[in-house]
């Protein structure tokens, strides 16, 4: 490939600028990611297999063509990119990147099956064909905003999941103890009561698992009660962090100079 | 009609004057939307069908008479708002008006079917009886408000949204993969799965669907956990931005002055 | 009575002042509706009933002779009170208190059977004595601040419950034409698929009633996901109003002068 | 003991230093709870304890000696401690402190069986071993927030619970007069049908329990609709408590000057 062409490429491959042809580009990888998430879905259906399985091959190798040509190009034309210049060994630094990983996992499923032939495994590696869903990152705002909440508050949710785990151990204990003689198939150890304990904390409930005894009951309700409180804090954090990180991006855009079209948020 | 009665009619239907004709025209419809649907409702209640079923038609007429007459009346006097005023195609744009729209699917049930006779479309048109409700949009503050809120947030509730369905998406190919083959008929499915990933993820948790497998129970355990966070989100965005959006009008309605009546919201 | 003795039972009675006797005399009125409330609680449990029973009559009639005291003397020393000094009816005005007729209702379910003899309506006024629960609003500062935050934020929640309503119909009558057909017996009717909205919007889902058809499915599923966005306006109307209630009581009570004793919140 | 060997065991201990050894001590400690926590929940897995129910007993007499020097060190080395040299009486106080006691809780399950020999007593004995998780408070970040923040809204959220605790009797009351009759065995007496109110007010709704008569469901639909309001409360003050806490916290750090490593948030 000439210099120019190879700019080119990389111009349209990682969306550095506007013209018609990146915009066209994009648009048809985001359509043919969501294509290929239905299908994953839908090929589940039986009349549905039934009646269009004949479509699903063709299509699924069509599909890899592209994202294989993607992700080539992508490798290609990374030296490009300031950020990979400097050593030989930064192109690994580039394939290990959480993106250049997913898309490696969004065309493995067809390849691997080549090479592993157990069909355990098989199965296993088709579901990572899902995973096609989060090469929608690199184009989604929504995605990337919540990637941002979550790095920006990892800190506050891994408090909040810790002590949601330490409540969560000791009220399945405490329900372990209360209950395994009068139900000792559905609380037959702690690790199985703490199905009931996520089941309740989350306040989902769905009834396959409760308390009968009264001593069960009074954990119960006091494990519902308090739970309250502890449930109500990864709740808050993501929720203000989301209405915040959602802030700050209309900021930063209402912050860009009508005339210049400059940022001026930190002037 | 001559222009003064109209400008009259006009003065009513769209509520410009404060008289006591205008009110009691619009308390007048905002009854006889409410019995309306109350007898929606309670037509369904067997006994009750049984005993004032012969009310129920002889009401309908007369309701249709009068929506029919309001809905005729404002395409007529629609002329007279300066909104619909400049070109020959303007009462067009005036009629795919939502509201418009809505007081046109108020009356279609009663004459569609004298044009269609298929017994099971009949069925469904009655349903849209019901849409006589959001006539009361034109009157009722808080749906106007929950409108306004919904508009303003449409953004950030879209992105909410969409996050939710990635995350459901996600969470019912896992579990069907993890319980397909322990229940074949209640995971029959990716789509069917789904169903679980609602109710689990809105933490309603009916019990009709859940896993049963170590490795569903483990998968719907971390659903749950994580989605605590993701359901946040929307929930977060709605509760402030009504609670914001509800302090703006009394802030507007504060904002005027006691002397002269105008707003100095903005001066 | 004399005029001092009055002015003596309007204080203790009113906690006009904060000497000994009148601090007794709340406390024991405070436990005398804790026990009563007990009482009435536990009296249902029959093992209780069984080895107890003979001692709720005494108690029973030892605390309506209490009640009775206290609410007669309410009324005599009600004139010596600044708000209902001005007519002669202003007797009556204090009657219709809502703390007075708390009180009255703490005490009628003893005095009525003795003027009505039907047993069905005698069960129903023992239920009454339930509300003896609420004389403890007059000492119980939780509970004002709960009232003072209905109070505060009636319009808000008015508007709320309103559009809660809305839904919880335009859902119900939903899944009624959906699922009548599959489940006659859940779904006779919208009221009584109303059960059904409410349960599922306030997330609690028993699991008695659920949609089986997949169009039923398909409603439940979207009345789950866009419920939770109405079903958050209530919830964060009452949690932001709490918090901020909390809030001014304490700063009430911090913006007193530590020299004087005086508040200085507005000057 | 030399004075300067019990100085270093007590910088050790209490962490005031934070060279290797104190670090290596502290993660030493961290990782045996962690073992243990993990040991009692696992020893209920009957497959785990038939293949490694061998080791259990000489871990258990491992870590009771390591928890045993331990608390016997701090015991020692107390005396060193600032806050407790003043009078002799001294060292009981510091005995008292919720750490010593979960210290002594920690190890109390090992030494009471040579005691007390009654069966029953024993298991539930055996469970107080679960209260080494709390040992982990004294490194623990996340769990000492939890505490900070139950502390400073102790005073709110008993208000929030009182309030629960008051809609939880009269919901429970009526549901139990309602339904009682139709579901005697469920709605047995009112503190039976509480547990139907706390499964309910908490929106978790397992199923068991649920209201069949037309009573009953009006009832239950009102507490679900008014509970949410209440729920609402306890909720929003922990979310927001603890948010804020953390700001603190991360502001605590900030506020440290760069240079000299001093606090200025209060000058």
């Amino acid at each position: 490939m000439t210099n120019k062409a190879m700019q080119r490429a990389y111009e349209i491959l990682e969306g550095t600028t506007n013209d018609k042809i990146t915009k066209s580009f994009q648009i048809f990888i985001i359509i043919l990611i969501a294509v290929n998430v239905l299908v994953v879905i839908i090929e589940t259906e039986e009349s549905v297999l039934d009646e269009y399985g004949y479509l699903f091959t063709p299509f699924e190798v069509f599909s890899i063509i592209v994202f294989t040509v993607e992700y080539a190009g992508r490798i290609t034309v990374c030296k490009l990119n300031p950020k990979y210049q400097h050593s030989k060994y930064s192109i690994i630094r580039f394939l290990v990147t959480p993106m250049m990983l997913i898309d490696l996992a969004a065309i493995l499923p067809f390849f691997l099956p080549f090479v592993v032939t157990d069909v355990r495994f098989i199965r296993i590696i088709r579901l990572l064909r899902l995973f096609r869903l989060f090469k929608l990152a690199r184009y989604s705002e929504p995605m990337q905003t919540l990637g941002d909440v979550f790095k920006s508050k990892a800190g506050d949710l891994a408090v909040a999941f810790f002590i949601l785990f330490i409540v969560l151990i000791f009220a399945s204990s405490l329900m372990y103890h209360a209950e395994h003689e009068a139900q000792p198939e559905l609380f037959s150890s702690i690790p199985s009561s703490m199905w009931w304990g996520v089941i309740t904390l989350t306040t989902i409930g769905y009834g396959d698992v409760y308390p009968v005894t009264i001593a069960g009951k009074i954990i119960g309700a006091g494990v519902a009660i308090l739970g309250i409180a502890v449930y109500a804090i990864p709740t808050g954090i993501m929720a203000s962090a989301f209405t915040e990180e959602l802030r700050k991006k209309r900021d930063q855009k209402n912050n860009t100079c009508p005339h210049c079209g400059k940022d001026f948020t930190h002037t």
